[in-house]
């Protein structure tokens, strides 16, 4: 259903079974796949004239901006008031919380949870199985301002607590673990919790315990932490 | 009055003397009580049908979010581009400044006062006279992510400065201060200064003295900043 | 190009080759120079009816809100969802990241630079040619809440790295540099380096090297960054 008081410009593609809902504005360039809700006050497809692909089962919500020329794999969520900018890849379920800022021109892998008020910078490359807190911002200019830009490395299963900046140029390490408020200056090494300003090696993150009373490590954690996965691959995790 | 391009849902219940700007969505399931405003480009009422009430004498700003679920004291006034979700319970005179976001599940006293950019996570606990200043943040999961959450207690008139986060499980104790750009990490005591990453217990509130060429000291605050407060509570406080 | 769907209250003024764009609110407070490009779900001149200057040459993106009482030189530019308050006086080609709050009562001078999420104090002072990177927030209170406020003073051609705060009545000097996630709690000395909570003189900022293999001086950057600039004065800068 389209609401009526949506704008829907001639040329973009609507799927069976989409929702529009009221003031919200859908440029030429876009298309947006089945059983897709997007919420009031949004405008997709700015910016430019090339191609926005909206996928099959995902939800906008409300005052969101894309522009033109990103694609993301089925089921993106997306919460209030979200930018993507052009240039944005990124693969299947991506969520992506309130107020968060995809600076474009940066590759996203798959299972990705980006809460509230990330800022992704441009060249930052993120791999699957991501988390990242409210306020985590990576960044691309080891000299600001400059044209010389180094883009951030996020590799599969990390997670970066809320109020962290990575530097330009940093990889963080598949399973590493980054505590609040740290500034992060050098690669990570992989299974390892980085805290502080600047973040220091605190100790390997398999050694932290689940507070719940079971005492079990808490990471990884794939081991414990299962919601909103498929259980396809919950399964694989349990398998370790 | 209710601007003709607004949208209001049937069994959304009004009250006298509101003021609804143009382009704002009120859903069935939101009473909003009377001498209130909420201007344009909002919804209210979104995510869920349980009841949201907008209590008499209130502000709503531009291209604020409330779902339903929540209810509020009198006298509330938000910023632009405010977010609260639901299961949110507050008392009167809450302020929330622009872009803040109330994640809900939480409980907030009376005349309390979070400035702009303000992330309140799920099973946060709020007392009364509170001031959290621009990018404070509450957390909730000592080991993210995970599915055992402890909420942050913030006591009676503690006050966060900007840019601080507070780890799960913490207890702000009353009348502590927070200074800027602060990771809280453990308990405070009840009236010192907690300043740095992480915070560490700085000195007795009270020996921080006002700037304003009068040497009296700056905290309790309630001994010398009364703007905004009804005159039946700051001569309680005048009193000591 | 007047969308038909915006409201244009009588009394605005709107010059020649003026595009504004659907659900937009510009009220009779606001004055709207040539050439100029207003995107959708704006509110230009709430909240007091004092005058709006929106200059020529200007581009307002989406969701962006202006009090009346503010005034900018020509080539005014905005991401979106940009909150301006009352008496901002700015010069030329400011431009104002995605989800930026200038608070008002600010003077502001020419070719300044303001990422995404940067937060202005009332009673900041900013010199001309400043880069505030995301997340930089300004403050005015030193024993907040109280009545005594104290500005910040920014000078030319400092650059403040992301998510980083600058104390109440702090002045940070000329070809400053801040690094990320700072706490500026001095003055700071004119052409070095500042990081760390709190920030620390770490060294002259002729001393930072462009990582771009030429092994050229990073600071000050007026030496090797021109892009966005008008060519009169890049030229200057280039003889020194």
């Amino acid at each position: 259903m389209i609401n009526s008081m949506a704008v829907i410009e001639d040329g973009a593609e609507i799927s069976d079974n989409v929702f529009i809902d009221a003031y919200t504005i859908i440029r030429k360039n876009v298309s947006i796949g089945r059983n897709t809700r997007i919420e009031a006050f949004c405008e997709l497809g700015s910016g430019n004239s090339d191609k926005l692909i909206i996928p099959d089962n995902s939800i906008i919500r409300s005052h969101s901006v894309f522009y033109g020329g990103s694609c993301f794999g089925e089921g993106l969520e997306t919460g209030h008031r979200v930018t993507i900018r052009e240039n944005t890849k990124a693969g299947i379920n991506l969520r992506v919380g309130t107020q968060s800022d995809i600076q474009g021109d940066c590759i996203i892998g798959n299972y990705n949870r980006f809460h509230s008020n990330v800022h992704i910078s441009k060249h930052t490359l993120i791999g699957s199985f991501v988390w990242l807190f409210p306020f985590v911002v990576t960044t691309n200019d080891p000299h600001p301002p400059s044209d010389f830009l180094q883009g951030v490395v996020i590799k599969d299963y990390v997670a970066i607590s809320t109020m962290s900046v990575i530097l330009p140029g940093v990889t963080i390490a598949k399973n590493s673990i980054v505590g609040a408020h740290s500034k992060v200056t050098r690669d990570t090494e992989e299974g390892y919790l980085y805290s502080g300003n600047p973040a220091k090696k605190t100790c390997a993150a398999e050694r932290i315990r689940l507070k719940d009373g079971s005492r079990r490590p808490a990471y990884p954690w794939t081991q414990h932490f299962h919601t909103g996965y498929p259980e396809e691959i919950t399964q694989l995790w349990k398998q370790g």
